[in-house]
């Protein structure tokens, strides 16, 4: 079980409140993990909806809170974000320091089943379970029964397959900045199942790829995915939207509203970017979340 | 003379451009020196007028472009934004490396007179010079004619600082987020001035500090300052608002409108705390750029 969490910092923004907390995770074998959470101002006995952003290799759950640009129109919506971290943290486990793109800062959002990984790399369920629950625990003013979730990159990633795979439909809708649409058919996704996944590229694809997930899916979708023509990872074919749309076509959803995926005419992949649409993004949480 | 300049990278936001640029600076002794410049979008053959950014000790060009959360208003607004560096870079002058609010990254907006610093420490020249100069003869499609300047601590310093001092009135507005306003009579201050200036601390009070400049001020001024109460730096007397503020009522610019300071109830430091009053400094300054 999670331990109970400790308030290492706090700063007031947009009149709401960001925290930042350390607890020891359960789902990532006892380490200590770190989040932000933007708490908006709320009226005594008020809960606010979340929403959840996943950051992209390298990061930490610092750079969407610095540079998203997210918290005007949160604050404005009445809305909470939670920002975890993208990988555990001195897990010590094989190559995690050896490349940006595998291991620490690059957990992609898996749960691991290769044995040297299995007991840290969980942010699977560090995401969808454990941070729900602690932040129930400690009883901060969250109403986790309404959930969304968004990302940019790895995160963008997350964000679509946490929302496609959870069976209790957790996630009221998702979002996607820059995602890596279709990770099993890109390099970053490569090296990531095959490094953690028992099963490689092939478990992969089944459990953690949208493009895949899409198929599966029963229902309504609420999904909508940013990306910018001048972003060079998109050009060297890491991210590839026009898979995922490809796909949400072939599976029915084809109508431009249940999965919308936007050509941003040379947008890059910096947080220049993320920024900008920030406020789209979240107002298009916000229709599903404040209902 | 300043040399040509050279594009080091450029990232879209907000349907405008920011772009790094880098030349040989002349006030800074011939050392290579970098600013980044937002333009908004403009239709073909419009200028731009343009806010100067100064950001605060440690910082480079970066911060306020990356954490400030300006670029929204500012492209709704059509004001170009110049992001200089704090300070020179490789000087090699004494002790430049030694503490964090002293050199590098602590150019304090000051002509140095201390033989030693003199060559190399001019941001005033860099700022209110040079800098123009570089953007005009480039050709961008900025109207350096109509500028205004704010900035964050050590910068909300050089900000009310340049707007009080420049002969030509060359500033239309200033505005300061958590300024040290008072650097003759704070730590900070001091040390700057003692360290840079042959005449020290008077030479300081009597060139570059905001609160002994007002009285020699003629005419009507535009100046807004915010600070936090939850700011450490202010609790420790680094910033002194209060000190302003009575300089400006003796000074007779008492009437609230033509010197406002606002003191905004557990505010930080931070740039949480700079993104959340960015669009009213924006739209303060536009007041006045726009005319």
């Amino acid at each position: 079980m999670a331990g109970p969490i400790e308030k290492l910092s706090s700063s007031k923004v947009f009149e709401g409140e960001l925290i930042k907390y350390k607890f020891k995770s359960a789902a990532l074998g006892d380490l200590d993990a770190q989040f932000n959470l933007f708490i908006p101002f709320l009226r005594n006995g008020a809960k606010a909806p979340l929403l959840v952003y996943l950051a992209g290799l390298t990061c930490t759950e610092d750079n969407g809170a610095q540079k998203g640009g997210f918290f005007g129109v949160a604050s404005a919506q009445g809305l909470a974000i939670l920002f975890p971290d993208t990988s555990p943290r001195g897990a010590g486990a094989p190559g995690e320091e050896d490349s940006w793109d595998f291991g620490t800062g690059a957990g992609f959002y898996v749960n691991a089943t290769k044995p040297e990984y299995s007991k840290h790399y969980n942010m699977y369920t560090h995401i969808t379970t454990e941070l729900p629950e602690v932040i129930k625990a400690a009883g901060l003013p969250i109403d986790t029964t309404r959930q969304s979730i968004f990302g940019h990159s790895m995160g963008g990633h997350g964000a679509l397959v946490l929302y496609l795979s959870s069976k209790s439909k957790q996630y009221r809708s998702a979002s996607a900045f820059a995602p890596i649409a279709n990770p099993s058919k890109c390099p970053w996704g490569e090296k990531a199942f095959s490094g953690y996944l028992h099963g490689g590229v092939e478990e992969g694809a089944k459990n953690y790829d949208a493009t895949e997930l899409i198929f599966q899916h029963k229902g309504p979708l609420h999904i909508l995915v940013d990306y910018g023509t001048g972003d060079n990872f998109y050009k060297q074919g890491q991210l590839l939207p026009e898979n995922f749309l490809k796909a949400a076509h072939d599976a029915g959803y084809d109508d431009g509203v249940q999965v919308r995926v936007r050509s941003q005419a040379d947008y890059d992949h910096s947080y220049y970017f993320i920024s900008t649409f920030a406020g789209d993004h979240i107002h298009f949480h916000a229709n599903f979340l404040k209902v």
